[in-house]
């Protein structure tokens, strides 16, 4: 049944010099001569029966695309720490959930879902507690949304010490999230009229705690059971986790076991020694909750290789905390030209979108940029402009600035600053 | 940090006889006595660390969320078969890659991508060879496109046989695509007039082939080398599959290795002998490609439980080849009346949408039905409907009947014909 191939690998290496000469060319034609069979030695024989796995896994060829800790940064107290997501390996929009990145406090806590409980009290009508079960019970949402690290792309703030995308910006993913609305339990339970924030905690040993003002909690906060249609996975907060759209991550807090109503936010050590931006004059902006606009080319990207000249597809990823996408444009030249970037559709709020722009690379040195703009008019700024407002470090969160990858004559991409 | 829940566990299994009495009620009040704390095992110490998994894995508790096999059917050949995605216990719109459901002619071969070679030959202006690295390349689109067999729901013609929504419509599944348009690729090596039609290849040992209009392929036809983010898992086509949205699925060949451009289609063994529907008058209609829009709930269904009378969400899926879909109804009677379900955006061409209706349970009998009217016009037929143009058997593909499930008093669901 099958024919062969009428180029060897051998003859059609040989011939790839030539490959991508004008956009849009592929390969180049086929000799018109014989040649030998080539039937694949998979062709052979039966492959891997049906349900080889009942839960299927990537290709072994697919081992690399794993997350992966950052190098530099040492484990403070055990199962602390991040890992980054492989935005150089991925396509489309959705991140696998194998894929999506971590970001715990105290390690990734085993619950047994039967015996995990919601508990929400405080200044409410009636406290209550929730099964998993409960909550499955009431009318569910889905929806796709981006989560970002606030300390995504941190390591970029002086110097461009990133060997990668995944290192610079691997602390985002994208998923479909599936849940109740929070606004669905706070109506059920009652609300006092001094209910202006909660405390939401979770279930990990860290008992990881931040404050969110009610306004958000009625407005698009989810509490999610799902992700990408099947259960949250454990490291994403497995049994139940809060879903706070476009705000920093840390603040959709996993593992969710209580929700306590309150007229004042807690001081949490998340929200007062930690994860607050400290600006120029020695005081820290608190309760910086928003994830701005940003955007990154993710091929080419630092570690990627042009092997020839000739056509590529410029294409990355975009965002913004504050709703719709409406622009991406890219820049080949560090920003002195900018060109409009084609959007694939759907454009979701809160949700990443993938941007391409086609490109003729002739060789020579290029530095790649993309600026996005969301539907607010905000416009994804420049680092010189983020360290205007906010000083040179020494640590920052919320660094969206514009990212360089430059192209050198040989085809290497790197991470630079312009 | 942690705070006590307020209720113990067998104190709140206690009274959970309360829950659910009317729409939106939850769980009952908590008491306000002073409980002893109640802080999990998995709180008292750090959990498994970060990277614990490079590539991450459901929890431990969901490992009864698999594909299955149908228990009643053989295998035929070595790796011959289906398996299909648990529809019963997945949320939202996208299926995750590992639960996505397979049908193999001739096992999963395991190719290595960097020898993996696509030959575009026939009626073309150039004949011509591609790597992955080559298609990947050329400008790339994403799309969400559900994929289903033309199989599915085949044992529910005559009686009401499958003991899940997994057994009956579990050959169905809705992924993020991203890869090549055909076109781009037929554009490249250039089309002679006389091409009407291709044959697709795939490098598994059955060398699956089918044969595909010309205008399919000009339209929106892709070649796929991701999935939800990343790259296709082996059982889905890796490196490479042809994806034909809203056509049965065998004819999205994996493993895609060959396109032979020709003037008449190729009567291969998978549209002559297999894949045909046979009519009452003894002929068979050949080249059925089209998958008709169909729905169906997916909570509750076979094998679900209602534990007691109250609130549930009646949830399912729809979705049609032929675009978008405009309405869903629900009956809880069996059809005698309908009520228009609410769907979840984005709305999308030949993606499945997820549907709901809230529902009281009174604790009688109910039979729950959906029906989907597609952006045509065209309407979900009952089982009655097909069988007066199709006869009773003995075997038939496209089966998108509007499907029945039975609540008991006892709370019980099964599968029923009305």
């Amino acid at each position: 049944m099958s024919e062969p191939f009428a180029s060897t690998r051998r003859k059609f290496l040989a011939r790839t010099g030539a490959l991508g000469i004008t956009a849009g060319t592929a390969s180049p034609p086929l000799a018109q001569t014989a040649q030998p069979p080539n039937v694949p030695e998979w062709m052979r024989a039966p492959g891997e029966p049906v349900l080889w796995r009942k839960y299927g896994l990537p290709s072994e060829f697919e081992q690399n695309v794993v997350r992966r800790f950052n190098p530099t940064r040492r484990m403070k107290v055990p199962g602390e720490g991040p890992s980054y997501t492989p935005l150089q390996d991925l396509h489309g929009t959705i991140t696998p959930s194998g894929l999506v990145f971590e970001r715990h406090h105290s390690g990734i806590p085993n619950i047994d879902p039967a015996q995990h409980r919601l508990m929400v009290h405080g200044l409410v009508k009636q406290p209550m507690v929730f099964s998993i079960e409960d909550l499955a019970r009431f009318p569910s949402v889905s929806r796709i949304y981006f989560l970002e690290c606030s300390g995504n792309t941190n390591t970029e703030y002086r110097a461009p010490v990133a060997k990668s995308v995944q290192e610079s910006h691997g602390l985002f993913s994208n998923c479909e999230w599936t849940g109740v609305m929070l606004s669905t339990i706070l109506e059920q339970v009652g609300l006092q009229p001094d209910a202006h924030w909660i405390l939401a905690e979770g279930a990990d040993a860290a008992a990881m705690t931040r404050s969110v003002p009610i306004a958000k909690c009625l407005d698009d906060a989810m509490l999610v059971y799902t992700q990408n249609g099947e259960a949250l996975r454990p490291e994403q907060g497995y049994p139940l986790r809060l879903l706070l759209p476009g705000w920093e991550g840390n603040m959709s807090i996993k593992w969710l076991r209580r929700i306590k109503v309150a007229s004042e936010p807690f001081m949490t050590r998340e929200e007062t020694s930690k994860y607050t931006d400290l600006m120029p004059d020695g005081r820290s902006r608190q309760f910086s909750f928003l994830m701005e606009a940003k955007s990154v080319i993710t091929f080419p990207s630092a570690g990627h290789k042009l092997k020839e000249r000739g056509f590529y597809e410029i294409s990355g990823l975009a965002w913004s905390g504050s709703g719709r996408i409406s622009r991406v444009h890219v820049s080949i030249d560090g920003g002195r030209n900018w060109r409009e970037a084609q959007i694939q559709e759907p454009i979701l709020s809160r949700a990443a979108v993938r941007f391409s722009l086609p490109w003729r690379w002739e060789g020579g040195e290029a530095i790649l940029q993309s600026r996005v703009i969301d539907e607010t008019g905000y416009v994804q700024p420049t680092r010189q402009q983020i360290i205007s407002v906010r000083g040179t470090g020494p640590w920052f969160y919320h660094n969206n600035a514009i990212q360089s990858w430059k192209v050198s004559p040989s085809g290497e991409i790197t991470n630079v600053h312009t």
